[in-house]
């Protein structure tokens, strides 16, 4: 428990992100939550209104991972594919989920409840569901792949509210150290912190900012004194380098 | 030529994706400039920075489109390893590429040429040059993979001056018809317009705006006369059903 890997995929669904339309905002949310809980997303796709590109991706993810996220394409529109994508997937029926259908009609009590908004009812046969509470229009949770709106408020709150569903693995632990020195004038020293520090996962980020060139490096990992020791030493070399390190985001 | 679909897909390498630090901001710039010469973008990935794990998703993309486009892990830190990833998923060896070299030595006349700044010269055998006006440090393109550098303004550069050498596929006809109606509400007549027109793929997204619900209806396809019949129902519908059609990005 909390020490084997806890490895997870995203599948964001949508041609509205292949075609430029529209800019994904769920795939960092996601990261990041899952990160306080020590589960590391190590994939993540983005896949086409298709039913046999979400079913090939799906069953890859799931296999691979021990959960999967998906979001978009849970509306009550024709290009809202995903519940039948999931079915197909595992194998199994769609049917209308009663208590789905009880929360669509509560919410549309002034009337508006037409067949297409029933649609979203229509879940695989086995379906948990996940609490929508910005529009009632629940997700579902089948297996280890949990499924989820598209639209970034809702995708947030039914996220927040699933998180303690999950299994968390070993705490991430991260230290940022900056600099305003050259990725190209750091490497090799920075390489032999890597060498040193194997079980730390460093990684350079070159920015610019107050125009000057900079490279952030972002060290990471479950041992929380061998990270603080990794970083310590990028300091060091920072310094002897002449630069100046400074520390961001502990 | 131009009449079969041309596709492609987008290998986003980089933990700082993953971990939810970077938000990526290649994939909708990638994706919107192909939109502009008929190249379909069927699918993106994040992958992490592991040598297996770029091998396996560039094999699986190479194979399935006609271009696949690479971002990130080209410069001089030990975690940049995406030129020795091509060449593995390629089945290649690394070379140093002679014109990088003299590009990177007439950019560091200065000083400051490194081993670690050389190694960006480190390329699969066989790779053609792309270049970076911005930091000189070029990508490389083999066979029907293009590896670009993940800082958007570089990669920005890099894939404009690229785009002389792809074939370009029948160019793809958009409308966008907007309303404040709510899917729901005009979900069933809008799935009647896409069964007419199987030809145009018609995507619907909810919007919030001036504190209004509302939906975009994106039309897209080959055929511009069907497009503008599609947009011309669209329009139709929403006027039938209360709304009034918003034209935007024509």
């Amino acid at each position: 428990m909390g020490d084997q890997p806890v490895t997870a995929a995203v599948l964001v669904i949508g041609n509205e992100i292949l075609s430029g339309r529209t800019v994904d905002a769920n795939l960092s949310y996601i990261a990041a939550r899952l990160n306080t809980i020590g589960i590391r997303l190590l994939e993540a796709r983005v896949v086409p209104d298709r039913i046999e590109a979400i079913v090939a991706a799906v069953n890859a993810c799931r296999e691979a991972h021990t959960y999967v996220f998906t979001t978009g394409g849970i509306g009550p529109t024709h290009d809202d594919i995903t519940a039948r994508a999931i079915a197909a997937a595992f194998g199994v029926a769609i049917e209308r989920n009663a208590e789905a259908v009880a929360r669509l009609t509560s919410h549309y009590q002034g009337g508006g409840l037409n067949e297409a908004r029933l649609s979203m009812a229509d879940m695989p046969k086995g379906a948990v569901l996940i609490d929508n509470p910005v529009s009632q229009a629940p997700g579902f949770q089948l297996g280890n792949v949990f499924v989820l709106a598209g639209v970034p408020a809702i995708m947030q709150a039914m996220f927040d509210g699933l998180m303690g569903r999950l299994r968390g693995g070993a705490t991430i632990h991260s230290r940022t150290v900056s600099c305003y020195l050259a990725e190209g004038t750091i490497a090799a020293e920075l390489a032999a912190v890597q060498r040193r520090f194997p079980e730390v996962e460093i990684g350079s980020y070159p920015f610019f900012r107050a125009r000057r060139f900079g490279t952030s490096l972002v060290l990471r990992g479950e041992d929380e004194s061998a990270v603080a020791k990794a970083a310590a030493e990028v300091r060091a070399l920072i310094g002897v380098l002449g630069g100046e390190p400074l520390e961001l985001e502990p």
